[in-house]
C-alpha cells in the first residue's frame, strides 16, 4: 500500500494539514523547522504526492500534453524530443500521444488530457473536423499551442513559412533549367501542405511552366503508391509535401530503375536526420526544427503562467538545403 | 469554468451521489430510468468527468504509461506505435514519455507515472541503476512489463531472442567466407546487446575465427565515430548492434569511399522501416515488432484485470533478412 499524508504527519508529529500545506506549497506561514520536519519525514517514509489528489488541492498538474500525428515519421519524433528537451528544462512532465492521423483518436486523446488536467497542449497537426476541440480547450482554460497545423490558421499557432519553401523549391528549380513540373502531397486535408503547393505552384506558373498534381498520404507509402504514375507523367523535377513522401518515391525508381536526379529531380521537405542517408543525398526544405521547439516552449510557459499573456503568432523561415537529388537540364 | 457533478445533479434531478455512482460505474442498484437521466444531463451540459477526482473514487484512471529510451529510435516509435493500437482497442489511452536515455529521466517518468495513478507501465530499455524503481511498481501493486531489457533481466519482461539472432548473423558471414569479424554496440551498458555479441562471438569463435569488438552509442551519430577506427581494423564484415548503428557506418563508409559489400559486409539488427531504402539495402536481424506489441498488451492486461494472474515471461523468436549488405568472399 502507498504511504499517506496521515503516516507522514505522524512521522513529522504535525497535522495533516500541515503535510499538505507544505507539500502544496501553499506554507507561506508555517516555520522553516515545521517544514524541515515534514521533509525529514517524507523522506523517511519515501512518500510520494499522489498527484491525482493533488492537482485538486493545487489545480497544477504539471503536465503538459503533446500530440502528434505520426510519432514514425523522424520529423515529430525529433520535434517531440526538441519539444521534451526544454519542457523538462522548465520542470513539466510531457506526455505524448500518437493519433496516427486519425481525426477521432485526436479528439480522444484531446478529451484525455483534458480530464486529466493538464497544465498546457501543444497540438502537432490538427486534423479536420477537430476544431471545436480548440474552443473546449479555450472554454476551460487550458492554454494551448498549435504546431505543424494542417487545417486550421488559428491564432494560436506557431508556423513555419510553408509558401516560402515552396517557392524557394520551385526557383531552385527553375534555375536548373526545368520546364514540366510535379508537385506530390494531400492538398485537401492540410493547410501547410497546401501552403507548400500554393507557394510552388504560383513561382512557376509566373514563369509560365506546368505544373501536375498528385494527391496521396504523406507518408513512404504513400510516395510509393504515387510513384508509378509520376513517372508515367513528363514532369522531370518533382517537389514532395515532405521527406517521406520522397524516401517513398526513391524506393519506387530504384525498383523501376529510374535514376535520381538524371532523370528525375526530387525536392522534400522538412530535413528529417534520414534525408542525408539517402542515395543521392535528398535536397530538401528544413524546418527550424530547434527554433520551434523552444518558442513553443517559451509561449506555452507564459500562457501558463499568466492568464493575461496575449500570444504572440509566430512564423518561422524555412532554408533549402541542396544536395544530390536535383539536377541541371542541359 | 469546468461544469461540475452538481450541476448534473440539479439538471437530472437526482442527488450528486447518485450522477457519481452512475459516472463510475457503480451503479448496478440504479434503475435505468434513472441512469438514462443522468446520461442525458451529461450530455446536455457537455459534462466531462475530472478523471484527477474520477481515480480517487474507482482507484482506475484507464491509463497506461509508456516509457521509451530514444523516440527518434525509428525502431522504437515502430513499437509505440504497435502498442497504443493495441491499447486503444482494450480501451486504455497510451501515454509516453521518452527518456532520452538518461537515466535520472527515466526515474522521474516513472515516478511522475506512479503518482498519476497509471493502471499500469510497459517499460522500454530501463537503464543500470533504475531497478529499485521496479521493487518500488510492485510495492504500489501497479503492473508493469519490461520490453527490450537492457540492462536486467527480471520475470516481468518480454524478450526477444537476442542471443539467437547474434548466432544468425554469425552463422550467415560464415558462409559467406569471412574470417575476420567485428562487432559494433555498447555491451557493457545493455544486457540485449550484450546478448547479441555473446552468442556472435560464441559461433564466431567456435569457427576458431577472430571477432573484434567496438564500443560506441546505440545511435547513428555512435555508428559514425567508431567507422574510421573500424575501417583501419582487418575485419571484413560487421554486426552492428542495431540498424541505427549501421546506418551511421554506411555514411561514413561513403565519405571515405569505402564499398559496402564489396569491401564491408554489414549486417543490423531491428529491421527499421529505414533499413531496405539504404543503399545497398540493409540485411539485418528482424525483431517480431507486431508480435511483441500484442503479446505485451495482451499479459499487461491480464495482470491489470486479475492480480493473481501469473506472468509468463516470453522469448520471441528473430529472423535473418538478407538483402545486399553482405557478399560471399572468394
Amino acid at each position: 500500500m502507498s504511504i499517506t499524508i496521515k503516516e507522514v504527519a505522524k512521522v513529522a508529529k504535525v497535522s495533516t494539514a500541515t503535510v499538505s500545506m507544505v507539500i502544496n506549497e501553499k506554507a507561506d506561514h508555517i516555520t522553516q523547522k515545521t517544514k524541515d520536519k515534514v521533509f525529514d519525514a517524507v523522506e523517511k517514509l519515501d512518500y510520494k504526492p499522489n498527484y491525482a489528489a493533488r492537482s485538486l488541492v493545487t489545480a497544477q498538474s504539471y503536465m503538459i500534453g503533446l500530440l502528434l500525428p505520426d510519432i514514425t515519421n523522424p520529423f515529430f519524433a525529433e520535434l517531440a524530443k526538441g519539444l521534451e528537451i526544454c519542457l523538462n528544462e522548465a520542470g513539466y512532465i510531457t506526455f505524448l500521444c500518437n493519433s496516427r492521423n486519425h481525426s477521432k483518436q485526436e479528439s480522444r486523446y484531446i478529451e484525455a488530457f483534458i480530464a486529466r488536467s493538464v497544465d498546457g497542449m501543444i497540438i502537432c497537426g490538427l486534423t479536420k473536423g477537430n476544431e471545436e476541440k480548440l474552443a473546449l480547450l479555450r472554454k476551460r482554460n487550458i492554454p494551448y499551442l498549435n504546431l505543424d497545423s494542417r487545417f486550421i490558421k488559428n491564432k494560436y499557432s506557431i508556423e513555419i513559412n510553408d509558401e516560402e519553401g515552396g517557392k524557394m523549391a520551385a526557383r531552385h528549380l527553375l534555375e536548373l533549367n526545368h520546364e514540366i513540373f510535379a508537385f506530390i502531397g494531400s492538398k485537401s486535408k492540410f493547410s501547410n501542405i497546401w501552403n507548400r503547393y500554393k507557394g510552388f505552384s504560383e513561382v512557376v506558373i509566373e514563369a509560365s511552366k506546368k505544373v501536375l498534381l498528385f494527391e496521396t498520404s504523406l507518408t513512404k507509402e504513400g510516395g510509393k503508391q504515387i510513384a508509378d504514375e509520376l513517372f508515367k507523367s513528363e514532369a522531370t523535377a518533382v517537389f514532395c509535401g515532405n521527406d517521406l513522401i520522397a524516401v517513398g518515391v526513391y524506393e519506387q525508381a530504384r525498383k523501376r530503375g529510374i535514376k535520381i536526379p538524371q532523370q528525375l529531380s526530387i525536392i522534400g521537405f522538412d530535413d528529417i536526420s534520414f534525408a542525408d542517408i539517402l542515395v543521392p543525398k535528398l535536397t530538401t526544405i528544413r524546418q527550424p526544427l530547434e527554433d520551434v521547439s523552444s518558442m513553443a516552449v517559451k509561449q506555452l510557459l507564459k500562457m501558463i503562467k499568466d492568464s493575461e499573456y496575449e500570444f504572440i503568432s509566430e512564423v518561422l523561415p524555412v532554408e533549402l538545403i541542396v544536395r544530390q537529388s536535383t539536377l541541371k537540364l542541359k
